[in-house]
């Protein structure tokens, strides 16, 4: 059995542990609250409220409308861009910062619409990927007239064949946490002439993402999980260098053809001309507050460059997962919880998920409210987001250690838990 | 000839004059800065970095993702949406808050291109709208195999007849402050049989907007103008009742389908089926920081009912526009400027624009350097905006003045003046 004080002692030894002071966690660790959810909302920066002040009060309050030239404002999207291009194997200019995931993939899907063997009649998916890329790309495949093709996760490499236009995946799948082979299936889909377009999701700041290795064509992803952006922080878009040049030959334009992403924006020409490669990708003004915030949540990503970066992350995160899983199969076994995310580390993303037949919602509240943050998706799943810059290895122990007060009293079965919030 | 005095003592009877206490401007008034720019970003609301603070603070900070439920960031945008649908003569429900304005347009545009009566080819705007305006129309109407038909803005009203699809007019022009007679042209475009799209972009919070009396189709504004939401602050989109039954009849979805305009997004269903109404112009994920700091903004317009509203702020509007005018065209005589927006006060929004023949940049950077902010438009424009909940007429009296030095004294003709900025 695994015991508190071996956690503590890993906790001892981590070297991404002092990166836990970036993070306000004063108030949490206060009130003996775990957070397992950053996978879903990433925890606050210490440094994002002065932030915010800053850019209100003097940059706002007082630079007024002179701050889109004296405080950076027309540049910082892309400021940011660059620092998240790092993140995920990509080149500075090649990321936008704008929208949200949703927008970015409708933007980024009609490109790759626009790029494709025009023989090609499918975008291939997988049936359990997030909702939003489903139902974006089911619209587009609409008015396209392309078949848009759901597979389940084992099939999707062998779906890959000469009707397929577009392979559109998750890296890392938000019920389970399991991680495709993101260079695997990019080379298969590569060989068959079809384009991948990934969603890093919940990928950025969480995993190792090499996109040009992988020779991916196109990626999308999300602020506020594993980037601590904040909730509903602006997201990203990424084209391969070779997109972008077709791009900028031929005059594309994405669909929200909006003034921000025309090549003399300030020129108010009434004829659209886009911008040179990716700063198209912009539509209206960006929201300058919470893109301020985003900001702050990808330094706390870089600040581990110092102590191994993303590979530290990684290997943390991998270490964290297992721990939780050892945990939880050795200390609430025959309560019906089976592993719902892959056992092999080299498939997992950074969260475990546990499925329970009948009364998973039941048993999250109850967790919850003996201060343990995970969060439940319908049907059965309990998941459980590990966030190596400020996860402790003693925090997976505590967790694992009130999820079975809750199952041995049954404590879940109390009324007050199944009473269904808005958001869950 | 206006005497200062005259200005100050209509200050003293202004009965919208404390509202400017609702502002951060004592900076400002320390420096003797004369902000004419809200037409462009709205002034900071001092409530703002507070409850900035809160949300991130304590909502995000401490609430972690609870506070999608307990914080109600989960309804903070149609909170928001019914505050903004009672400055425009919409109902609560109508309106949804997402995005930017540019993208709200793509969205309503496709809503008015569902709607639209099919034999009709065209979709007729201002030549001189605002460029996002034309380029999301243009791109659309090339999509669609429609014409999209450019006038000037004294043809508007003739060029509409039974060709035309969809007339869509920035109600108050962004360069001139044009004001187009939303009820006239509405009436004449249902006459013909044709639909309605307002951008009330330089209109909400500045002058009285009667959506549903006007019985106009669909609209989208900006949250950053006079509704000082701050940089980049999220838009809005507003549909006339009669669409929201067809939309919600037929389960028409608007292309952007993303995940949080779903009727039950927490069911994580991979059918998309739109939420009933306007809920399914909502897409991703909203910003939870920049919707807080819109909500700030709107409640300063919402804080002028109890001193007469939006007809007060109207009256007052009228009154420092005419007066800029007026200073202007006794104190500026003879060095070149005219007067591009109109002379007719119901023909004008809450702004003025002097057109230069060849030095309009020049004098406007000299001008500020003189603490008094407005802004160029390319290639002639002098942009003077007005809000009547912060600016005084004193204002208005002291930026003539030193408008009138600048030209007297020639300094505009310093090289540091013609030195052209990221924006302008």
């Amino acid at each position: 059995m695994i015991s508190r004080e071996q956690c503590a002692a890993r906790d001892a030894a981590d070297p991404l542990a002092r990166l836990r002071s970036l993070f306000a966690m004063e108030r949490a660790d206060a009130g003996g609250l775990i957070y397992l959810d950053g996978n879903s909302l990433g925890a606050l920066p210490k440094a994002t409220p002065g932030r915010l002040r800053e850019v209100a009060e003097a940059e706002w309050g007082e630079g007024l409308i002179r701050s889109w030239n004296s405080a950076g404002w027309i540049s910082l999207s892309q400021r940011i861009a660059d620092k998240i291009a790092g993140l995920i194997g990509a080149l500075p200019g090649e990321v936008v910062v704008a929208d949200s995931t949703s927008i970015n993939l409708y933007k980024i899907l009609h490109a790759a619409l626009a790029a494709r063997n025009i023989n090609r009649v499918g975008i291939l998916s997988e049936r359990t990927n997030f909702p939003t890329d489903v139902y974006i790309a089911d619209t587009l495949a609409k008015q396209h007239g392309l078949e848009l093709v759901l597979a389940d996760t084992a099939e999707i490499a062998d779906r890959i064949d000469d009707r397929v236009a577009i392979v559109m995946l998750t890296h890392v799948n938000y019920r389970t946490g399991y991680m495709h082979d993101m260079h695997a299936i990019t080379r298969r889909a590569r060989t068959a002439g079809a384009l991948v377009v990934w969603d890093l999701s919940h990928s950025a700041g969480a995993v190792p993402v090499d996109l040009h290795r992988a020779e991916a064509d196109f990626a999308v992803g999300c602020g506020y999980k594993y980037l601590n952006g904040g909730p509903g922080a602006p997201a990203f878009a990424w084209a391969h260098s070779e997109h972008i040049a077709w791009m900028t030959d031929t005059e594309w334009r994405q669909p929200l053809s909006g003034w921000l992403g025309h090549a003399a924006p300030f020129a108010f020409s009434s004829e659209y001309q886009p911008a040179w490669g990716m700063a198209r990708f912009v539509c209206g003004t960006p929201p300058v507050l919470s893109m301020a915030a985003l900001e702050c949540g990808v330094d706390t990503v870089l600040a581990a460059e110092a102590v191994g970066g993303i590979q530290a992350i990684r290997e943390k995160s991998v270490a964290l997962t297992q721990l939780f899983i050892d945990l939880v199969e050795q200390r609430c076994a025959g309560h019906q919880l089976t592993l719902a995310s892959p056992r092999a580390a080299a498939e997992r993303g950074s969260q475990v998920s546990f499925a329970h037949p009948t009364h998973g919602y039941e048993i999250m509240q109850a967790l919850i409210a003996r201060g343990v943050i995970g969060d439940f998706r319908a049907p059965d799943i309990l998941r459980f987001g590990f966030t190596p810059l400020y996860t402790r290895f003693t925090d997976a122990w505590d967790a694992v250690d009130r999820l079975r007060a809750v199952l041995e009293s049954g404590e879940w079965r109390d009324a007050r838990f199944s009473v269904r919030a808005a958001v869950t």
